[in-house]
């Protein structure tokens, strides 16, 4: 029998906003600091540092210790970054070089959340082009134009007007997705 | 005049060994914890936490608070990098993510020392396979084995005795070397 080796498939998962529900995170905090509610709907195709009343708020809360270290998950991301993990190489990175404070509470929460993922697995940037994977799952057009790969958007509220990716709405989806890129490899 | 619009290469430079001192810092701590100075000589050859002779000293020390943050620099690094960033695009590449205390401490090295660096240029990782520039300085064969792009060994006494990559002594040589490509290119 002839062996064959294969080189895995990789995809990058970026954190905020795909696997971290950074838009909740800021919901709560901005009815926590001025008690106003946000509604999620106002959220839609504007950029989330312009998307609250207080158009500091965002700016100031990524600089807030704890930020970070205490984001919600998105449904489903655990789930499916272990089924992935199954036969691909899954490297979760983030832009987190911008919020130089956010770096070990970020290391902290994937520890905490994804302790199958191993320290080897993990990179934290500032821009995204220099990553040499295959995909890439992420919510920012800045971070997706620039991909050498195939990028993948995930959805969000700031991105639900652009259409030049294709788009995928949730966790279930990309696990479809990438059910049909394993059968077809 | 045609006008053409080239990519600029790239570079990634690791920080341990290559723009921080690593060697002359452990050196310095067992100094101070023993009392026992340790002859650089005895270092050649042999992997960095295997050099000294209490075995678990190395181990300690990268898990010592204010170690990262206090390393000494490599001779030249500054001129050099701020020498290459006229004509490359460099990278600063860290398998930082083993250590995570270091994140941060790593992160104010850099913007201390090398403040003219950008936060986009900077990347914390764990295998640095998955990094996608030209060129790759770096003292660890274990980097530079997998690395996609051309692999230049920065001498450090743990790699004296390797030769399957192309050896560069110190930040002289390294200018030198690009001063050629440059010109080549």
């Amino acid at each position: 029998m002839d062996e064959k080796i294969q080189r895995r498939i990789s995809i990058a998962v970026d954190m905020d906003g795909v696997l971290a529900d950074t838009e909740t995170h800021f919901i709560q905090y901005y009815e926590a600091e001025s008690g106003e509610k946000v509604d999620r709907k106002s959220l839609l195709g504007v950029p989330e540092n312009l998307a609250f009343p207080d158009k500091t708020a965002v700016r100031r809360y990524v600089h807030t210790p704890g930020f970070f270290r205490s984001l919600p998950l998105i449904p489903g991301g655990v789930y499916a970054v272990k089924t992935l993990m199954e036969h691909f190489d899954v490297y979760i990175v983030s832009a987190a070089m911008e919020f130089p404070l956010s770096l070990y509470e970020k290391k902290q929460w994937l520890e905490e959340h994804f302790p199958f993922i191993s320290w080897k697995n993990i990179i934290f940037c500032g821009d995204k082009s220099v990553i040499k994977t295959d995909y890439l799952i992420d919510d920012h057009l800045k971070n997706l134009d620039h991909f050498s790969g195939i990028p993948l958007m995930f959805t969000a509220s700031h991105n639900v007007h652009s259409n030049h990716h294709h788009r995928l709405n949730n966790w279930e989806e990309i696990l479809k997705y990438f059910e049909i890129i394993r059968r077809n490899a």
